[in-house]
């Protein structure tokens, strides 16, 4: 970290803030330049804040230099997070694609979809029983009945279950018939739900926050991560800018920047990112290509007919189609389906 | 509404549309084009998504028109929502001061913030009691500690006291001692948490989201109202944007925006919203001038040792220099101090 | 257009706009609903705006349907403008690569950058001349100098040269020197230099503003058409948000987005929209992959000794390896290298 | 600057880091960390680029410290700048209001506004000759026909005028006519005109870009002032963000930011930042509550005729009701009208 001096700070200022930093361990400089005096100070960046440094006379800023995750880091942990469940792993050399219908609508509606979704080669199954809406006014979900649905579903075809939890209650509900637990764009900074999700031992896949930085969205991993559950997914699902010709802006970078920083897998949501069912496929493949360690994919039996996300949600015939072709670029990227 | 028809629509899709919309009570109209054919239709907004018309063949985009949200608009309600608390009120002409230390720390220090807020003329004190933050290794609140030391507060200095609540588990446990609920900036889609609100007796004060647009606000705040509570007082604090100088980008137009399109009383966080103690100042005068019904402020006894936000909290002569102030500026737009 | 009129209009106020619609040749249609009236009406949208309707009492907003931009939209030409030079083609079955330095610095690096660029399979090469600098103590470029060493470099190696211009001046200068003309995002609106563009008969590469949405780059784009040069290529290089770990954030899916609503090819930058080395080579792929009819990618013989942009520039070896890794993504979207 | 080198950094490519910087004249520290090693440097940020630091083995990132710009900056000029046009101040103690037609459209159409700035008080006029339109079908401007009319309505009134340059040719032009110049949002960093603009002796009223930071802004500026021009008044009119409500989003808290970091006036263009007639009022009572030097607000004879933006300009009623409710803010900073 840097602590900015003002021109006008005194040597007591100075030597004020170097105090502090070496009492919790900083490493420290002081760099007397022409016009401004800098302290450099290396040490765990996590204690920075109650050191109350910007609200010292004489400090005109503090810039942080290390990264404020540790557990989600690579530099933690060198080798890439490979999650297993039933057999299905996401993070290795196997992408994993994940579909189904935004919302669970009915027991016809849901086990339609997963034989499609398994038919045309998908191994996780996704589907709403907790739907997080904008207005008070449209379908909120099946709740429970829609995790049985799940549950069912699984057990007929096979398929590894995904489904969202929005609250401690539902968490402690999903923990009976679920096989992975999604936080959504809302709550990726709802932290005792995240601290909950810590303490389970299902895989968690945290979708980035609409207008989260990567920063943040890896603390957020962090916080499940604290509290036990190293089993993270991470997912890109867009992020809000002035744009409005798509729903929000799949930001692909963040795929191999997230790699960088970190060795838990990324999986992308162009389905979310797009709200268009013509941009779902060419950013499916373009996610592919980038690296991301799977697919998250709407797809519903009579998309007209959905009770969510419709306009985004591709048929069977078409989610089969999308399989066909990324299959050559995941081959291209080393990857099998 | 209005369904932009593809140029390769035919009859027959049109014809579709049009006959769903007019299934549920919609007045419609076709309206044949040169390039391109609409179905305009003028209805209750809020059953549109279910009518699934983007997934129709022929249809290229529905275009909204009316407002979604209904019991937060002035069209619903006229006049002004006026919110008493123990004798103070928030919309009306009194201009309502809410300040006190992010996080509550300490029984003196809370104290030592409460009187001085008073003493400056403020009639309410915030205090964090559950504190969401970025990092899981930051302070984290006192919880119920702290939802104690503030009920004493108000006992001594008969300050109306807001503070934060996290879930339905910390709502619950404030009823007992905190007059005003805050739903947090993170929390403004946290349904769960807004219909609990709905369902209590006390007034809530709801954060902007930071990436929130006004109309996602007020159907954050219809999903409060929807349950029962129509005591809500809006809180812009800043949203995200690209510029990194200030902690958010404060935006003060949604105020008369908001004034303009709902009859809920509207205050501003200088605070959060810039992140810097030199900007609290002006952007609270100016927040007075756009004619926001009040003030959020961080005061802390001794910023430089505060837990968080100490950067962009006023020290108790700060905070009276701003007190002084905002007064005439109070009374050049007709509201009291 | 959809104009919505305020509860309180009156019938007068109705038949107003009404009026003014079908006096230049909209077809309109007066609906009136339970809460509020709205006059819908099919016409030219480029006329809309000369009306003033917002202005006018009784009007609430004013909604436009219609896509602003003709020539360079796919209703008005089905087909893909597939551009040619120099035997070289962008928009077609050949994948478009476009490499070389960020800007010309001397004779040898832009020669060996050339050869480099062959050698690996490029047929485009890029070089600054007139380099636009956030900083007036930045490096400027070389100006005229440079444009004849471009010349040069293509003499010898026979690539097609793409290079900026920033004023009418530096663009008339451009023509006798370089093959297509690029105008950057800093003046994707300057509409001086646009018309200019469009009085030329070089392809001009429009990249896309920082913060321009994709109907206001296409709006550009149909500056130059308007002016009778049919040959734009339009570029992807990322837009500005809030996320500040990557210079920029690539917005792919602009490109299958474009291509649905125009004729014109669109190319993609990783360079200038990561900022960071690491992550062109991913980014590279994933535009392929979307379905980008190009790339520009800054490779510099030295990046380290780079005048600008070392840190995103690829040296002759990585420009090479990326040139291998793309060309199994080409293939499995049916382009050839 | 502070340098951070990447965990496997050898001492030698450390040692490399450190003598480019010292080479340059900087003063450096080397800090030994424990994860990782940071070569911290105090000196001139103009030459850092230059060095390709980020280009370097064994280098992480380059976290820049001191601020870019210098002649624009308080810490070189401490009192603020003052401009003195035909005796009216910008920059003083006395608020300075332009306003005036978005574009110049007849002589009746600007006289008939000069003489309504004037009679409400305000000592400057705008008024548009050369408009930069998004769209290539929209009017275009007056041009030398529309300065006239400015000189000569400035001669009639006594109103001090104001009007945009678009490139080199037209601010040549500009000179003979008006008192002065303004460089518009999409042109802030046409760089070719931001040196034109330095080499003339008028004032520069130069806005901020749609997306510019408040350190591009300051930058741009700079070019200004480095070709010699010290008079830039700058000039905040809203930024783009993801809110759709408001044509931009005004950011207030830019003004006593950059007091804070500029000697320069600045002043507030409410009626951009908004376009809605309704929102201007208000934000221009905030604007001057948050210390703005002045505010440009669009005053037209008749909205509803209008050639460009009618939907945010006020009538001459409106702007003289405007005047008499800024009088007191004025007056509550201690600011004369």
């Amino acid at each position: 970290m840097v602590v900015v001096m003002q021109p006008q700070a005194t040597e007591e200022h100075i030597l004020d803030v170097d105090a502090r930093l070496t009492a919790v361990g900083f490493r420290t400089q002081v760099i007397y330049g022409v016009k401004r005096t800098v302290v450099a100070a290396v040490g765990d960046r996590r204690v920075i804040e109650s050191l109350g440094l910007e609200a010292l006379p004489g400090v005109e800023k503090v810039v942080p230099i290390m990264k404020p995750f540790k557990l989600a880091s690579r530099e933690v942990k060198e080798e890439n997070t490979v999650i297993q469940v039933k057999g299905a792993t996401i993070g290795g050399k196997e992408l994993a694609v994940i579909a189904g219908p935004c919302a669970v609508e009915s027991r016809e509606q849901l086990i339609e979809a997963a034989w499609a979704a398994r038919e045309a080669g998908a191994r996780f199954l996704r589907g709403g029983a907790f739907k997080p809406r904008t207005s008070p006014y449209s379908f909120q979900g099946m709740e429970e009945q829609g995790l049985k649905l799940l549950a069912e579903a699984s057990e007929l075809t096979g398929m590894v279950t995904v489904s969202e939890v929005i609250d401690e209650e539902s968490l402690a509900m999903a923990l009976d018939y679920i096989d992975i637990l999604q936080i959504g764009t809302r709550n990726m900074q709802n932290f005792r739900l995240l601290k909950a999700a810590g303490k389970s031992d299902k895989p968690i896949l945290l979708k980035r926050g609409l207008s989260a930085t990567v920063e943040e969205w890896l603390m957020a991993a962090e916080y499940v991560m604290s509290e036990g559950n190293q089993n993270v997914i991470l997912c890109e699902r867009g992020i809000r800018t002035f744009e409005s010709y798509t729903r929000n802006t799949l930001d692909l970078s963040a795929v191999p920047l997230v790699q960088g920083l970190s060795h838990l897998p990324v999986v992308v949501d162009p389905s979310h990112a797009t709200g268009k069912r013509d941009l779902v496929l060419p950013m499916a493949m373009a996610a592919v290509a980038a690296g991301a360690s799977g697919l998250l994919v709407e797809m519903h039996p009579d998309p007209s007919r959905a009770l969510c996300d419709g306009p985004q949600s591709l048929s069977p015939r078409e989610f089969a189609q999308l399989m066909e072709k990324i299959r050559p670029v995941a081959a291209a990227v080393g990857k099998t389906l």
